[in-house]
């Protein structure tokens, strides 16, 4: 068996999204790739962020975020607010901006979707803390619809990779979930029959 | 603005791994989309899991469990390990299986990248529980590094988004993080000399 030992900082790919809070009145917003859905009902998703980023402090503000899915066409926007804090520099005016339900999370009108959340917890942990939201409303943009539900080719999110630092696109619908691996239950099935 | 309201239970695309956890003394394996790296030091890593699942009486067991990376040549694989419970199925069998530092955490051979971690601790949520660990080492293949660091191009992982149920491959690399926003940072550094 061939394989290298990597130690323990190694990271997985990651969606890239974009995570809006209100800060001093302000929409602010940092490239976030440390994210997740967490629950089912109701339905939870995860942000993981550094303690001593400016969005820690704003999230005890409002108590409300947003999650943003960029396209490849904002790639540099996306990138350049995981560049700079929203304590030096102000990110308010680099997207069109708008509410929704809660009137205080920041939602990107560039974004072909993104979820408005009501913060619930917040788990505290060494270098992170993971702010725990409930989505209560998503916005998909009307050019991005495709039966009734986002058309994910077309958004063409973006994945980072470390420690190569790379963003990667979408690349080729390979198969259907629930679905491709029946072949090998089927044949598990036929098995007792042999 | 043209925005439609899609409601709450809404996804982001997810990267797919599968969690590997040892259960009544076999290796059993599941499809994981709700993951994600939580804290940078110590190195922790969470995978948001149904309360329901064989997997959450098994980590109970040994505390540890693995992240594996496969390739889009495992997609058939992968996808049975979500279609089948371990509870009815032996899934032990599927890969060859290895055991690093705990001994109890089982990896796979055919993915090119395994995470081993250690349980910290479960946050509990209604209808999931979120599994903490900390990252105790990773292996990859041989045939997969570059630069000290996996090719991720040939590693060739996997996504998944949903409703519309769809496996994607890695597309194309198209630009460094924390590189190509710095465009639009040079812009204001130089226009404090306009």
């Amino acid at each position: 068996m061939g394989k290298i030992k990597l130690g323990s900082n190694v990271f997985i790919p990651m969606p890239v999204t974009l995570l809006g809070i209100k800060i001093d009145g302000k929409a602010n917003f940092m490239a976030l790739g440390w994210v997740s859905r967490l629950n089912a009902s109701p339905p939870l998703i995860g942000a993981a962020i550094n303690k001593y980023h400016y969005s820690s402090e704003g999230i005890r503000e409002n108590e409300t975020f947003s999650i943003n899915i960029p396209s490849e066409n904002l790639i540099k926007e996306t990138d350049y607010c995981g560049l700079v804090s929203g304590r030096e520099t102000d990110k308010s005016t680099l997207f069109n901006v708008f509410y929704g339900e809660t009137g205080s999370a920041p939602l990107i009108e560039e974004c072909p979707l993104s979820l408005e959340c009501k913060l619930v917890d917040i788990y505290e942990m060494p270098s992170n803390e993971l702010i725990i939201g409930e989505i209560v409303e998503t916005y998909l943009d009307k050019d991005y619809i495709k039966d009734d539900a986002p058309d994910v080719k077309k958004m063409n999110p973006l994945f980072l990779t470390m420690p190569d630092n790379n963003y990667w696109n979408l690349g080729e619908n390979v198969g259907k979930a629930w679905d491709v691996g029946k072949e090998l239950k089927l044949g598990e099935d036929e098995s007792e029959y042999v």
